[in-house]
């Protein structure tokens, strides 16, 4: 992940270094966190060119076919329009948040051409997108409507202050939605709710450290934890990983009673 | 406002026609949907063109400086790269809905060139930016940052299924935001919840459908009522508008109270 510093004059708040390194903080890679924002959601904003070659941003909706995402739109509409005159597209993805500042959260921008689909995966790109979009089976026949593929060639992620990375369109389309993302906002409120203990003994004996005073979760996913630390230093983030990535959420529960077993026994305040 | 036909094949829903022509259908002009939409959010997708023309969406917040949006980004990530590079801009902004269909709610595009506020303007826009996104109070001094105001050239709002208009920068510029709107949704839920036969007799007297059996309310806005009425003949919207348009949250009660008992006399189904 690639990091420049920005002109920071200093008066930017600041967080405690780990005291030893983080066991384990294996993440989601860009293209698995880009494949993962698209499947949670149906609508997004779509980047065009007009005809003289400004661009054009407009709300649409979407589905998946593999990963690529199908829109359907009206030659009657302007991005409509924009699309049969040049297939150079991007399309903005906001992940669903309820931090009260809206960049906290994690957005993707997928960039690519457009297609129309045909023979075989037409009916397929017909299927993802009345599967995303039921109410389309009003208008999605209507001939000034045509179904479009983005063929994704370019990815990049924001995943909140700090955080961001780019992937190719191949490692998007090798990449998967994490299966744990929808069960992960309830994952992340019962892991406060009952086990407050455990998460700061995880951030003590996995997170790097090991003075945290309490800890609460701020994100779930197959690779591991997000924890907030607070320590008598201050405020930090940190991360602590499952031993292996989980292949289903059936696995969620286990892994992360295992950790927390794992955890029990490290106390104290060194490394 | 410009209606094109889709080609449509004729298995859509359609709906029961008035029976009488609304007595009053008073709506927001396209420059008043789009300056209240604006003014009801703080985040948004921007269209930027790359170095090499490309379209680029990406996911922003933003302020408003007499409705021009106000952008804040760094030279460090694409979007605020693209600026520099090319002024030409567009802003997608989408107002709140609770439709399971994404397609049935309000956006807007404001498109037009960017441009770095200068003297005065540049606190007024720099302040205007920190009122909506407070947050950026840690990060709108980096040197790396550019505060950039959209002018709008033009403007396009899309209303939910067959309602969209176009407006121009200086339509834009002259309309206000809708001071009803930050009142909307607590007004409907309290007309469909304990005045249910008061929009029924809104619907005959005024609406245009004098078989109304039962009226629900679904927008509010400063020049009236729109309605879902259900008849005999099926399913129909309608529009009951306020004598004249209201200035402030505070005439609202009053508005409708009156258009309810003025509706009260009419019954029957003739027109």
């Amino acid at each position: 992940m690639a990091i420049r510093d920005h002109g920071d004059p200093g008066d930017a708040p600041s967080a405690p270094p780990p005291l030893c390194p983080p066991t384990n903080d294996a993440r989601p890679a860009a293209a698995e966190q880009a494949r993962t924002i698209a499947a949670a959601t149906n609508a997004a904003t779509l980047a065009t060119l007009t005809a003289d070659g400004d661009p054009w941003a407009s709300f649409v909706a979407y589905g998946l076919l593999d990963g690529m995402p199908v829109l359907c739109v009206s030659s009657l509409a302007e991005h409509g329009r924009n699309l049969a005159g040049d297939p150079r597209a991007s399309l903005s993805i906001v992940a669903a948040s309820g931090d009260t500042d809206p960049l906290a959260g994690s957005r993707i921008t997928l960039a690519g051409l457009v297609a129309k689909p045909t023979a075989s995966e037409r009916d397929e790109a017909r299927a993802a997108y009345l599967d995303a979009v039921p109410a389309a089976r009003y208008y999605v026949d209507f001939s000034d409507f045509s179904l479009w593929v983005l063929r994704v060639q370019r990815v990049r992620w924001v995943g909140g202050y700090g955080r961001m990375d780019s992937a190719t369109g191949d490692q998007y389309a090798a990449a998967s939605p994490d299966p744990i993302a929808p069960a992960a906002a309830r994952a992340l409120a019962h892991l406060n709710a009952d086990h407050a203990d455990a998460l700061a003994a995880m951030a003590r004996a996995f997170g790097g450290y090991p003075d945290t005073d309490t800890a609460i979760c701020t994100g779930v996913d197959r690779y591991g934890l997000d924890l907030r630390v607070h320590t008598p230093r201050g405020v930090a983030y940190t991360r602590v990983g499952f031993p292996a990535r989980l292949q289903s959420v059936g696995q969620l529960r286990s892994a992360t009673a295992d950790l927390a077993r794992a955890a029990e026994p490290a106390r104290g305040t060194g490394c």
